[in-house]
């Protein structure tokens, strides 16, 4: 149960380059591709070629990593100023998941320690594959932790793809879900598809039937109706941004927490220390609004007439008050939360 | 504000044919065409160029005119035999929606009454334009009756097409929203684009952009969202059957009567009489599940791989407990609903 046969993004230390899984091209073409620059790897995030936000930390860091190891300075302070600059455009290339900024900042610390440029980037690089290492235990202590909560022959609801393809591998509620199935629970997920660009149907379908999952996709619209037919006995999802007093998640989420609490089913969500931002509060935080022809086309399809708006939101936001428990790599949290002092259980 | 220059259904006297507007064209295309067999009206219907309630009481109905002009038959038996067959086929198109067996049933008593096949024919086909007129005619008097429910400056929230193109002309649900229009109310519309078949996206964007009516659409797992946001001022939707229990309505329908009652947004139905099935109860209605391909493919893109299931029920059932008020021709009725012997208001 491994999700892909190579990690979602890492280090390719023989050519300097970052490699990653093109998401855009699933289900129908498995490919991996690369990037030697920064440049490219910011198309690469607003594309989506790679996202999620635990991947989307790593790449963060790999791409000042990248900078770092890119720039001819010939000065610390041309370095340093290179590097940063990067780092900014980087940070700012999606601006609801946390992540990112993370682990932009969390290498640009280690470039600024250094010494020297050549120094800087060592440390740059090394800091960057910790972080896809760190990432990917945080994925299968999660699981560790979470597996408990999914009951022997459950169905468990997911949007959009929390999956090994989010992360650099196993994945945050998809691996709470491998990790039940390693241990040797039956499990079966319905997978939302995800309007509009089908993260559930393309990626979370693909990666779950790979390990030999069962999985159905169904209409996001549906699930309601799943719930009061009593199919679904949980739901369990990742996170973007977690502020003391909500979870932002791909757009859609929200509905499925209001439906799970009418229904009384649990709802779960799965995330990392790194998606925590618990300085802030909902209103605060910038949802994404994304391009008028995700929605308006699909495929050589026109779905909306010239005439009408579009609105296109990422994300959307889930008060705590309907959260049942956060997993996280360092365990279980439960409500009341207290985000920053909270000792998990 | 017309929905569309001429009418969604109409029978064409001057060549005994039914017309109407193939909706899986729309937006791209806007094309009249026509069926000269029941086989291809049946066909029409299964891929839905022609649907939407309403509309498929009408289609039923002209449909069973159709078989009876068509029939060589010599005698009243062959001929009844016939016609009650091509009824009976019509009938079983799509199994949902009420409307269907109710226009197929009500000309079908036309044929039955007539002495012979020739009076038959022409009373069939009297019985099937009539029941259009009536439809127009009924929306009209729903949107009478509705306007009064969406205040000035109001946003709307719909769901599929309740429009023109899902009745005769003037709509159910959007034809509330056109009435309260042209008493000179100011209204936007959210409509949610519908998936798997996007008619909020493709023909309600279409009817009410062509009509001057502002209108945005939006994915529909984003509808809650705006709720949250107080971007809703109430919702109104069509229906396709109402038992004494329950709304059928498109899928997703559902899922925005939960979250309209957790942000105490008002959740309106319109649906004329036809639509009624007050001796039925939730449980013993069949939800048409259609082809997985609808919600795997999308024009030349793959969206769910093969290892996936699909589930792809076309409508989902809303308990009236859920229900604010439901529109009809004859008025407007509020809970506690008690179908058959109530009068309305």
């Amino acid at each position: 149960v491994a999700g892909a046969p190579e990690p979602t993004i890492a280090w390719d230390e023989a050519s300097g380059t970052i490699r990653f899984i093109d998401q855009t091209l699933l289900p129908e073409r498995y490919e991996v591709v690369s990037a030697d620059s920064v440049e490219r790897l910011i198309h690469a995030i607003m594309r989506l070629e790679v996202r999620g936000a635990p991947a989307l930390g790593v790449a963060g860091g790999m791409g000042v990593a990248l900078a770092a190891q890119r720039s001819r300075a010939a000065t610390r302070e041309t370095f340093l100023r290179e590097v940063e600059e990067a780092g900014a455009e980087l940070a700012a290339a999606r601006p609801t998941a946390v992540n990112l900024s993370w682990g932009v900042n969390r290498v640009l610390a280690r470039v600024r320690d250094a010494p020297d440029p050549s120094s800087a980037r060592h440390a740059a690089i090394r800091e960057a594959i910790l972080m896809a290492g760190e990432d990917l235990a945080a994925c299968m202590r999660m699981g560790d932790h979470g597996a408990g909560l999914i009951p022997d022959g459950a169905t468990v609801l997911t949007h959009c793809n929390a999956g090994a393809l989010a992360c650099t591998g196993w994945g945050t509620a998809l691996g709470v879900i491998r990790s039940a199935v390693l241990a040797g629970k039956r499990v079966q997920v319905i997978a939302c598809e995800t309007r509009p660009l089908f993260q559930g149907a393309r990626l979370t379908a693909w990666e779950l039937s790979r390990d030999g999952i069962p999985v159905t996709v169904i209409p996001d619209g549906a699930a309601a109706s799943l719930m009061r037919r009593g199919r679904i006995d949980l739901v369990i999802v990742g996170a973007d941004r977690i502020t003391r007093d909500a979870v932002f998640n791909k757009v859609g989420t929200y509905m499925h927490a209001v439906c799970a609490m009418h229904h009384g089913i649990p709802f779960y969500v799965a995330a990392p220390r790194s998606t925590f931002d618990p300085l802030s509060l909902e209103g605060g935080v910038i949802v994404e609004e994304r391009a008028r022809e995700e929605v308006s086309r699909c495929g050589d399809c026109i779905l909306v007439p010239d005439g009408a708006r579009v609105e296109n939101p990422a994300f959307d936001s889930t008060p705590l008050s309907l959260v049942s428990a956060i997993v996280t790599e360092d365990g279980i949290l439960r409500p009341p939360y207290r985000f920053g002092g909270e000792r998990p259980g």
